[in-house]
């Protein structure tokens, strides 16, 4: 039996192979602080929960295949509150972002056709994008620049006859990247120059820290509208992973057309969770602030002391709750097997994500991490202080650096 | 901007067409009576209603991306009592068997490789199919032989050297056909033979009728684990098809690994879901008997009324909730929109699934029809009735015939 050409491109989840590892040092009682995972600790708002007890259908069928309408509506009225005006058909509910990104790469990808990705980049990409056969071509980066990638010269360069689409995370996962207004504009005109789809990623739209953050969602600029796909969920922004609930937005009829065959194929989004988002969408824009000042305390918290950390280089990140930090280490991989096989320190030890699975450019990363700044101050900076700790200790006992 | 290829290959639904003139029919104050969906009527079990009230974390997090190890086990557990010994990685949790099989189709087809599968079939098998790149190669059956296609010789005519699979649902939608033991052994041995997939939809398996029905599961068949791909829900069960809550199971190490490449993209199934449908394993073996009994009764109900239809060919299905019928119309498409526009008995009108779509090839099932006997015994009644009324007067008044 064979398995298929694109699902042999794929890769499996790169933290997942240091699971096992993981479970081994926690059998030893090491306390691990997870700096790896994008899950955020925040508390879901209530509504949610008040929400789904509420339910009392006595049979739980299937919804509508586009999404339920309450939700669709919720969803209309927030996006309206961005300033940004959608008809019922504009809002299609998918399981997650996830689902939302691999039905519209389903939709637009052909076998070889192209994607156009700032990395490093949230490594799911690459798994939607191979599912439709299609290609990544990376638009480089660097550590120096504070991974900015909006240069227009160096995104024309990588068009081709068979570029589909510019598919961006803004806010960035996983370098805190938020574009300004200016330069979303001259994405959005690269897009409309070359007649190609625009993919905004925009699930972090609420953690954004800096005054030169832009414009709240690419669906302010009404003139590419036509090739404009939004991306989102409430995962993030309602810190609500696990009810699976995300959306595409889109005004091109055609693909709308194309992703509604998908989404009838699959019948439908979870009923109960779809009631639950909804409710979620009603609750007071006080939680977004109180979740932004809590983000914000967060990352200056990580960067000021990453800083502290002889050889690290951080830059500031303007949004989302990552941050990617260079360390003075020959590989984070490595080093992320050490900390977990090799090192402890009053037993407790630490995880992070390494920099390399975040490119698809071969032996970029080595020496970087995405650290997610998702738990509480105070573990955070216990977090930090095991990481500057296995740093001076990895490069004394590893690499013999006599310092 | 481009679709791509897959998804323009791909169908919208086709009972979605008929949707604006339902909405008109019932403008004009028209009750209609729905034999067209699948969507059980049965109360779901009050354990998921239970389980969910009770979940009381603070933060919705991701599950696992195999699925939660309490609604595996029970999966496990339940399949156990089949006779087939799982083991953990045998399961992997999906948003429902829609989810399941689309996986499994990007798992293992590639474009231009082929599915054996035999028609009438589930029209969504299309779209999973087309999204990989695959070709259907359809199993021709017969109304007169009651759609049966255990037939070894017609199915290895079929087989080339782009088979990847054979795909069967079992018992049937929309034919309500049930293997027997021999033809189950049959199947699989022609899966061992060419060394193909052999994709078994069971969503249906405990709706079972007669006595010929064959062992509950083809994961008795031991041998073939390496070629067998269960697709399984909780939906029909369990009345829960708003959970969105299916599984893949298979023992083939190799899938296992590229589906769980597509399971971590996706991150996790919902979690409340997940915990609502381990409860639903939990539910006593009392009510499996009593949906049993109820739906073969309107089964019963169903084909006796139909067969008193002069002109109507039908023959009684073993299992699931559907029977095709074959109606004295010149075509069904054409008849349920006269239904809808020109027809009513006491304002009263009714729909199927006409059976075209069921149908790979062209032509085919122009005269059927796909009517799921989901409704309370007095409904299908009045329903059959419509039906009844409704082929005499489009016989008169639109064929010409005089009777």
């Amino acid at each position: 039996m064979r398995i298929s050409i694109n699902a042999n491109r794929c890769e499996p989840s790169p933290m997942r192979k240091f699971h096992p590892y993981a479970v081994e040092a926690e059998k030893k009682g090491r306390k691990i602080f997870h700096l790896n995972i994008g899950q955020p600790d925040l508390k879901t708002p209530e509504a949610y929960y008040a929400a789904i007890r509420q339910y009392n259908e006595e049979t739980l069928e299937y919804a509508a295949s586009p999404g339920m309408p309450i939700l669709i509506d919720q969803i209309r009225d927030y996006y309206g509150r961005l300033g940004v005006e959608l008809s019922q058909e504009d809002v299609l509910v998918t399981t997650g972002g996830s689902e939302a990104l691999l039905l519209t790469c389903l939709s637009i990808l052909d076998p070889y056709t192209e994607v156009i990705i700032p990395e490093p980049y949230y490594p799911n990409y690459t798994t939607f994008v191979h599912a439709a056969g299609g290609v990544i071509r990376a638009l480089p980066t660097s550590p120096e620049d504070g991974y900015r990638y909006a240069y227009k010269e160096r995104i024309e360069s990588l068009i081709t006859k068979n570029t589909r689409a510019i598919l961006i995370t803004n806010p960035g996962n996983p370098t805190g990247v938020v574009l300004t207004e200016e330069e979303m504009r001259m994405i959005a005109d690269i897009a409309k120059k070359y007649n190609i789809y625009l993919i905004c990623d925009e699930v972090y739209r609420e953690f954004c820290y800096d005054e030169e953050c832009g414009v709240p969602t690419m669906g302010r600029f009404a003139d590419i509208a036509d090739n404009l796909v939004i991306i989102d969920s409430v995962s993030k922004r309602f810190s609500a992973c696990g009810a699976r609930i995300g959306c595409v937005v889109t005004k091109n009829k055609e693909l709308q057309q194309a992703l509604l065959k998908f989404c009838q194929s699959r019948l439908s989004v979870a009923t109960i969770d779809q009631i639950g988002a909804a409710a979620l969408y009603s609750v007071d824009h006080e939680f977004f602030v109180r979740s932004k000042q809590e983000y914000r305390k967060r990352r200056d918290t990580v960067v000021g002391l990453l800083r502290q950390i002889p050889g690290v280089m951080v830059e500031e990140p303007m949004g989302a709750f990552y941050v990617m930090a260079t360390l003075p280490v020959d590989d984070t991989n490595k080093f992320q097997y050490w900390l977990l096989e090799e090192f402890h320190d009053q037993n407790e030890t630490v995880m992070f994500a390494p920099g390399a699975p975040f490119y698809e450019t071969p032996g970029k990363g080595i020496n970087e991490v995405r650290i997610a700044y998702v738990l509480k101050e105070s573990d955070l900076v216990r977090a930090i202080d095991l990481l500057g700790k296995g740093i001076k200790q990895y490069r004394q006992q590893v690499m013999g650096l006599d310092e």
